[in-house]
């Protein structure tokens, strides 16, 4: 197991390992002294790991309960966030009591959003069991739901009070699923992270869960401790995604996160090349990485596509978007582009 | 015009005095660098004092919007903070907008929870019109929704960016609301402050607004500043809201809040004072003043009652509830009292 502490405006810790949600009740029970734990899960991952993780709570000595909603980005709005406060108002839930959010993104999000705002907020403990919520979204207290009009629009930054990541349940993972969270991981190399990019372009697919999860955790851990409220240098964990986000929408999200966020990330990364912002060597070591964990480099759309995608949900009255751009492998810069200027940097990296 | 500077996770000031509608767009301006400031108000407030408002912040340079819900406990629900958070979407409102709160508490505690959780939290201003939100619910950063559950079940700890009390929208609170505010006033007096409760004394509810409603808010400053997140101290401001709950419970609602504290006031008081707690003397100024201020202190409920109807929403697996209970005017105990001891101490009250 490795242990990595947070401090944030909560003090916390990400704990690491095969095996981990076993001792998920003991390890509750070290932090925590709630009386009834609640497990919140979707219809996927619950199937897979509800029972275990309801009789390591138990063991340990909480009354448990579990509340299940249907797996999918589609669950994360308002009605699914206002029935589970319901349950929680329903079963007398207090402010010493805890939420387990057992699950992805989706789940993390969700149950963290409840957490933060049921009785103005009460404990919870992430235990993320894809590649990508362990990498990105269990770390650094940003809780979320959708609105019919966009993603993530409401929610609060909000800590957890354990983050446990058990390696074993991402073996588990269907591949898109696996692919997203690698994307994510490239990404903390190329913008940070020499060592661990090195390592990546080496093994593959087949890195070592533990380590590289740490790795990401503890770039991820950085940033956040010097923009815990999104307001600077966060932005950088964009990369990538601001076109990749363009190439989701154009695919009307049949295209995975990963594989669109590995296609943004090319298309930069060969903008930056061709400006001679990155040398051509970074550009071939990103592509061949990228290639290595077979994800896609290449789009069918039409740079005009991508930047009319890309902007749909952040175009503010004629202002400018925040492009991520490496320059070489572990140093990446921010530029400020103007919407006028997006679609013919896509131009050049496409 | 009085300013009370307030130092809280986010510092801010309380403006007090006659005539600041009129500065609103100047004094926000000061404060926000906003392009557009949305004024969230209801059907009682909004066609008293919108349009001043509206003109002031035009005048300022804000482009403005509105967004009125109608008027009531019952609209500070799920329902409402869902169609203000599709409202503020659908006109892309920014983390650089404004919402403005104008109403008494449940515009403010609704807008509060809005401005919280909309893009992870945007900056609000609240402008109290009413008496008990000035002194109370304005300033302290709780914000909250209903559930059918419960009252404020759901919420955030949020403060706002300034808060701007003019004096003059009080002069047309009909006679409950404006006894709403009484009740805390007097509280204020009660718990912590000799001289202000003598010159209520003396004045009943003739009372100097701005100087009154300065000491108060300096008082829940104070308390706030010890306890922002609500685990301690802050308790302290449920006098006579225990019981109160009961009154205002078992009427269903019919008789106002404000009374129904007097009534929780007036009995906990006759509760310390047969227990020794506080002496006679304490115990007839109390009563006295609440009659100064035409304030109920005498309730047709029976103990069994109103113990049942404050307990509803409290029991909690037999605990405590924690009663306040004065020893003189300017000081107040913290009781934590078992819920089987809560008849018998209201039946030593009644």
């Amino acid at each position: 197991m490795i242990t990595i502490p947070i401090t944030a405006s909560r003090t916390y810790e990400v704990r690491i390992g095969s095996g981990l949600l076993e001792e998920l009740g003991s390890q509750s029970r070290e932090i925590v002294k709630a009386e009834t734990a609640v497990v919140v899960s979707d219809s996927t991952v619950f199937p897979l790991y509800g029972e275990y993780a309801l009789s390591s709570l138990k063991k340990a000595g909480f009354r448990c309960l579990s509340f299940v909603f249907p797996a999918g980005e589609e669950s994360k709005n308002a009605a699914t966030y206002l029935s589970l406060l319901g349950f929680l108002a329903e079963k007398r839930i207090t402010r010493s009591d805890l939420l387990v959010a057992l699950g992805g993104g989706v789940v993390g999000d969700l149950t963290g959003f409840a957490a933060a705002t049921y009785l103005r907020g009460i404990p919870y403990i992430q235990v993320p069991t894809t590649l990508l919520s362990a990498v990105d979204s269990s770390v650094g207290g940003k809780t979320a739901i959708d609105l019919p009009e966009g993603k993530n629009l409401v929610g609060a930054f909000y800590q957890p009070s354990l983050v446990i990541c058990d390696t074993d349940t991402l073996n588990t993972l269907p591949e898109d699923i696996f692919l997203d969270g690698c994307a994510e991981v490239i990404k903390y190399g190329i913008l940070f992270d020499p060592t661990l990019f090195s390592a990546l372009e080496e093994s593959g697919p087949a890195f070592s869960r533990e380590q590289v999860i740490a790795a990401c955790v503890k770039w991820k851990r950085d940033v956040v401790a010097q923009d815990e409220f999104d307001t600077g240098l966060r932005k950088m964990l964009n990369l990538g995604h601001t076109v990749g986000h363009g190439v989701e929408a154009g695919s009307q999200f049949a295209l995975s996160h990963g594989k669109s966020v590995a296609i943004g990330t090319a298309i930069v990364t060969r903008a930056a090349a061709s400006k001679g912002i990155c040398s051509k060597e970074t550009e071939t070591r990103i592509l061949r990485c990228l290639e290595k964990f077979s994800l896609p480099v290449r789009t069918d759309f039409s740079p005009e596509q991508l930047a009319a995608y890309a902007l749909s949900d952040k175009k503010r009255r004629g202002g400018t978007v925040d492009l991520i751009l490496p320059r070489q492998i572990g140093d990446c810069i921010i530029v400020p582009t103007s919407v006028e200027d997006i679609q013919s940097l896509i131009e050049a990296g496409v």
